[in-house]
């Protein structure tokens, strides 16, 4: 195993719908090298791709019918929490909206498909830089049991969203039985250790990873667990 | 921001019951500098600190009783998973007792007293380096919603488990409500990523983390959520 490194994209400008995200980052990321995690805060990607809603600030009902219409199912509901399963299968409070970090009286939905944002963003940085990096895009999302947030992978392209150790031995040639890792959340939480919620740091590279892990995935297919395969829903 | 590295610590040897780890450690990280986060898997702590019990491979009646004697209470039992609480608070798999890795028919249970752990590994390096450096204890821990394994934080000493900052304004000047953000576990999953499962590296060093971090602190009290603050149990 070698060395990561884990280096703050600094200098990403204002985001408005429409920008071409790969332009500002190629810009922003001038270094970025073949086999580099490029790790994107979906906030410039909601923002980028026009995912922005009016919301009055401190408007409590027009918060809640934004957080019902951008879900399947709501999970909890308590003293102002409301965990819901959004549309892509993701479980996280308030669907995901974020009021932060936007222009006042608006939210910023979740991408559609962030996948597909990640692949847009892969592909584009291909074309303009003509390295190949992989993309993941990043979000903030609180856990049962444990308190404090911690960022996840919402999508991914480069990359696999699992790194699959079963049928692997351990030291004394005991077989790993569920062993899958989920590098693509363990590597966004990497990088926001160099984001900052308020600095306002868009993304984030890892350099260093283990080229075996980059191949074609989806953080949809691979990590979003099935609500009959799921204990806690 | 600055960069973070995040280093393997290749070379710790089979640890036993009694071994002084602060020792192994300060031999196969000889470059440890001040600031710097250790972070040390469960397994080599729990070795060390005798937590190593009989459990014979394959008697799954025996590991049952293990995993109930080790937890408070059963939140889920289903095909062969038992997700359960901790006398520590911790929900996870199997009380977090791992066959892997240890002697055949033995298995490791959960360190007593993590932090405590933690804070006897951080100040034998001092003792012996005279580094001040911060220590994690990490484990693998599977999640709700989310397919795959990621490491989170059990104890820690020198680093504060939740990074606050409410209070603080994003740059449109909103005051950011709910935002801790639990750095210990991102460091754990940081460090995750250049161990590997199979390959017997124990420990790593995280490099470049901000020193505003470096307090004291304690995952039972930080992190451990309780359960009557919990939605999930």
């Amino acid at each position: 195993m070698n060395e990561l490194r884990v280096l703050p994209v600094v200098g990403v400008p204002e985001v408005r719908p429409g920008d071409r995200l790969a332009e500002l980052l190629a810009v922003a990321a001038p270094d970025l090298r073949d086999g580099d995690v490029l790790v994107v805060t979906q906030k410039v990607v909601s923002k980028a791709e026009g995912r922005l809603v009016e919301c009055r600030d401190g408007d409590e009902g027009a918060r809640m019918a934004l957080v019902e219409s951008e879900s399947v199912r709501v999970l909890r509901r308590s003293a102002g929490r409301t965990i819901t399963e959004t549309h892509h299968g993701f479980v996280c409070a308030g669907a995901g909206i974020d009021f932060s970090n936007v222009p006042c009286d608006q939210a910023a939905l979740l991408p559609l498909d962030p996948d597909r944002s990640a692949r847009r963003i892969r592909d584009g940085l291909l074309a303009i830089t003509a390295k190949r990096v992989a993309v993941i895009i990043s979000d903030t999302f609180g856990r049962p049991w444990r308190r404090g947030l911690a960022d996840v992978a919402l999508g991914c392209a480069g990359i696999g969203a699992l790194l699959d150790l079963r049928g692997t031995t351990d030291e004394q040639g005991r077989v790993l039985h569920v062993t899958q890792v989920a590098v693509v959340d363990e590597l966004a939480s990497a990088a926001e250790l160099v984001m900052g919620k308020a600095a306002g740091v868009a993304a984030a590279i890892v350099r260093g990873v283990d080229p075996d892990w980059l191949r074609e995935s989806s953080v949809r297919a691979e990590i979003v667990r099935r609500p009959q395969e799921d204990l806690f829903r």
